[in-house]
């Protein structure tokens, strides 16, 4: 029996569903973007399995669906969470077209690269010194979205990539980490990254 | 000729024309999920309209692009340039979805709201009240998404919504922020807004 455990099936609740559809999404359209900055094809490749991640999701999510409903404002309810899944996987094959012009190798005009990095929000990379107080702690740990500003979307460790890095990722001297924030929450990070500032967010007090 | 002065033509660089239409579309997925949230239909009518805003855009950009390649090479990056474009209006329209159902007033089942409040990156209400260290000062000058990882979308004073609030915004207490960021950064905000916590993040120092 324990050779076949990883295709157990795990019941999930139409919530769970739901919750994981709209972070997988997130993630997804974040690694589109740093896939087309970095020319990644591997970031890529992520981007188009967690679009049948999606599918499968939203497929779970209608079986759920079909069977809840026992009367016409019921059905109402759950038609909405079915709506607003289908706007989840619109969203999902968006990022996966964006991932297929890097896996394509089409050529990009200049501009699109400086526009990811030249909004709001940015993606950055950041390399981790074996002088950084990031080195031997987890995400969990460090909090560093609330902490800094930054979301942690992947990391590369030597020649592996970890795509979504959960709370238990404990970080080493030599990582690179593909973050989101402000222009100059990524510059911090990149700062502490290097070892250069000693001090993060509320650590300051 | 003042009169007409709110309808001249500002041209735009096919950069400026791009991160406009990516920082909007980030915009208009936050909305749509706080307009879902918080069941508000002038949020929801604002995604509407920044759904026209990304059309627009995008139509500025493909006829700069038809007017700009001037051999093969030139044409595969100008359409690499629309293809992205055509990405983020998928996901402005997908965004555009959601709001309508907030419009058409359609029943919502509760695990949706259940689901936005539960995801990694969540949306929140910050009430600024006068003892707050926030009133009185900018957005720019607080640099929330940097130092409390916060970004601010949109802000209520009064009956008047301003949505997408910039650097200049100088907030006054009584406001209503809306924020998005993970939950324990929404509530050391919330803690901020109320008093309670009176440094903000690298200030603590």
């Amino acid at each position: 029996m324990d050779e076949v455990e990883e295709y157990r099936y795990e019941p999930k609740s139409v919530k769970e569903l739901f919750v994981e559809m709209k972070n997988t999404v997130e993630l997804m359209i974040d690694l589109a973007y740093a896939s087309v900055l970095f020319g990644d094809k591997e970031m890529a490749e992520e981007v188009l399995e967690l679009e049948e991640r999606i599918d499968l999701l939203n497929y779970q999510l209608m079986s759920h669906a079909v069977l809840a409903a026992r009367n016409v404002k019921e059905a109402e309810q759950i038609i909405s969470i079915l709506q607003i899944a289908n706007a989840i996987e619109d969203i999902s094959n968006a990022a996966g077209d964006l991932a297929k012009m890097i896996l394509e190798g089409i050529e990009l005009h200049p501009v699109i690269k400086e526009a990811i990095i030249e909004g709001e929000e940015i993606i950055g990379r950041i390399v981790v010194s074996p002088d950084s107080i990031l080195v031997g702690r987890t995400l969990g740990e460090l909090e560093l979205a609330t902490n800094t500003g930054v979301w942690i979307i992947a990391a590369r460790r030597g020649k592996r990539w970890i795509f979504g890095p959960d709370k238990d990722f404990r970080i080493r001297a030599g990582d690179i980490l593909i973050g989101r924030g402000t222009r100059t929450s990524i510059e911090q990070l990149k700062e502490i990254g290097r070892g250069v500032i000693r001090v993060i967010g509320n650590e300051r007090a």
